[in-house]
């Protein structure tokens, strides 16, 4: 059987000099992550133009803006999904989080954003994992303290527009069990534990918690862990919407489907989005200074940005007319490429900016005001989510129109 | 913080002659388990005359064979167990069976004929664990079929007698999740991967579900893994009946339950049923004839003790006569020091046989009937438990007169 790509070559993560897993992110020397180098290490595909074309052309609808501008970059047999759909077979969608942090900052978002704009316009169920068992040992918080996160999370999430009728949000302490258990173990019969070390980088000194989670995080691929929803739709192929930093468990995921007897899910994989002081990682949940939180307020947010957001401009404003600004590495710039829908306006601040007729000071003051416009919408959705609201995302329940 | 003792010796079980852990038991070189080792090696107690006494003393009830000649030989605190019920408080009983084969055989039978005297004498719940996902994980057996194993063996178990209004029988695929799964994270968090493969030996090519099992197996001893019986009840004692193979998973057990807040469970531990063709190891599930099977007809079980069952007796009657026979390596009076009930009949029989005034064929003729009898009565009681009874004792539901 033909295995996986890069599934066999035991070499941890960290041997090479950027670091890319799930618990860290870190580019080179202070440098840029190298997402080329990535989809080439990870073996994925590259999310090329033609397909952005097809995706526009079957939903009928503008791809989205992460799409356009290259935040989905790479995608794991994304054109299978295509293909069936065009056939006139559905898939389900599946994301999760990790719930470590009361707040979620906007790269939090990012995957739930993109995730919402998938199951609008391709008409799908969605399932959603809150991994509170993972954090819970990775991050050592009490059971209790990671449910209450993973719920405070899910408003955050509810808070994105997802639809009811189509989805299903669930705790790891509250749904493991029953049929969800049973492809827990299926899975972890077919990796061994050289293999997961291999994948993950795991010592001796690692608890075995961590051993035993990848399965947990894989299993949500297969409809069949979901006999309430997808009952007698073993078929069903999935999509996975996530950072490209979770690739390793679905490689995992991917190497053992066929050997249990179901399909591979496909993915669909974003850059980071990266810290206010540059692009070298993602940003952090530890550094509050790092990040644009969804409960900063307007004030907060122009203050960070324009305190920390890293500028490609230059040091005196005769120098950045006569030279313009680094878009290479300015921080403003790329949070406009993500959250600036206007591509027009983008584009003309590009060119302006580069050609130093704009100024930094310019630039952040626009995007602060892009960015506390959505944090205040999300604010505002986030205030309706209740914690009857909650309940109904995440009662384990059929969805009866969920394909309609 | 004191640790369970052999905890952080992370040896193999293989480095000794002999090999006694949940997987495999051997002895050295084709001669017997050395018990007095096995005690030394694995840090736990003798079950001595005082504590068998004391047990007469609390229950007014005269101890079970098993007791008085020695079958349940080694323990865990099980004097803290006497302490606190002297006090007026009570306990539960854990116990379980691993799920791999159609019929269980005599040695089967044996922690569970012990398990119902001590729930009968203290009138205490029990919940015995039928653990289909190792078997499934170690045995490559399916999920089905494991799981239809489990109830076929469920059928054995609830035939040897057990209280339906104090005991809950549950299968791992149905059960695990919940408070239940809460229990196994935490667990997990407490053990290192170095710790694990010390305790069981697992090695890189074994696969991720066997390093994330024990604490599948551990979380039984802890109440609050079963809010439908012991809501509230978190400071009630557990106390494990079991062989002493399974003594690895619960050391481990007991080095982490203080750290998150349970008490230690504690052990009473036997001696393995040795096979008929002698006692250096267990009986096997594997070869048919090394071991006499609860559905075994008369005529076999005849014809295999005839066969197989190693005699201490000489070659010859006039030999015999003169010398007497070995009772040290003679399985019949072995076996009958299991299953003969009287004890002035088995004192009888041995001082004869020893005297050489018995011989091997009327030993094994009264040791055939005493199992033909045994076996005739289990399988009577089988036949009454159908499917409907197996769910009764294996519903999730509250025991409301467990302790009376």
């Amino acid at each position: 059987m033909e295995e996986e790509k890069r599934e066999t070559q035991n070499q941890p993560a960290e041997e090479e000099d950027q670091i890319v897993n799930p618990w860290e992110v870190a580019a080179k020397d202070g440098g840029k992550i190298d997402y080329d180098k990535l989809i080439d290490k990870f073996g994925c595909q590259r999310l090329d133009q033609t397909l952005i074309h097809r995706v526009h052309r079957l939903t009928g609808r503008p791809p989205h803006v992460f799409l356009r501008r290259g935040v989905f970059f790479a995608h794991r047999d994304f054109n299978e999904i295509l293909d069936s759909y065009e056939k006139g077979k559905k898939f389900y969608l599946y994301t999760g989080r990790g719930p470590s942090s009361e707040a979620l900052h906007l790269g939090h978002l990012v995957p739930f954003m993109f995730t919402k704009y998938l199951q609008d316009v391709f008409r799908v169920p969605l399932v959603i994992q809150l991994t509170d068992d993972e954090k819970c040992m990775w991050k050592n918080l009490t059971v209790e303290e990671s449910q209450r996160l993973a719920r405070e999370n899910a408003k955050d999430i509810i808070a994105c527009g997802f639809d009811i009728t189509r989805t299903f949000i669930f705790s790891d302490f509250d749904y493991v069990g029953g049929a969800f258990y049973k492809n827990m173990v299926k899975v972890a019969k077919c990796v061994t534990l050289n293999k997961v070390q291999g994948i993950f980088g795991f010592s001796g000194e690692d608890h075995i918690g961590k051993i035993s989670f990848p399965p947990v995080q894989a299993v949500p691929s297969f409809p069949s862990s979901f006999p309430h929803l997808f009952s007698g739709k073993d078929d069903l192929r999935c999509l996975i919407p996530c950072a490209i930093d979770q690739d390793p468990y679905f490689r995992m995921t991917r190497d053992a489907a066929p050997r249990i007897g179901y399909h591979k899910p496909s993915l669909i994989e974003s850059t980071f989005f990266p810290a206010l002081q540059g692009e070298t990682g993602k940003m952090s949940a530890s550094d509050p200074n790092s990040a644009i939180y969804v409960t900063d307020s307007a004030k907060v947010i122009k203050s960070k940005i324009n305190k920390y957001a890293f500028s490609g401009g230059q040091d005196s404003v005769e120098k950045h007319r006569q030279l313009g600004a680094n878009l290479e590495v300015d921080i403003s710039v790329k949070y406009l490429n993500f959250f600036l829908e206007d591509d027009a306006e983008l584009e003309h601040i590009k060119k302006e900016y580069a050609a130093g007729r704009m100024l930094t000071g310019e630039v952040k003051g626009r995007l602060g005001s892009v960015l506390s416009e959505i944090v205040e919408r999300h604010r505002a959705a986030r205030a309706s989510v209740t914690d009857e609201v909650v309940d109904a995302f995440m009662a384990a329940r059929p969805l009866p129109n969920m394909f309609d």
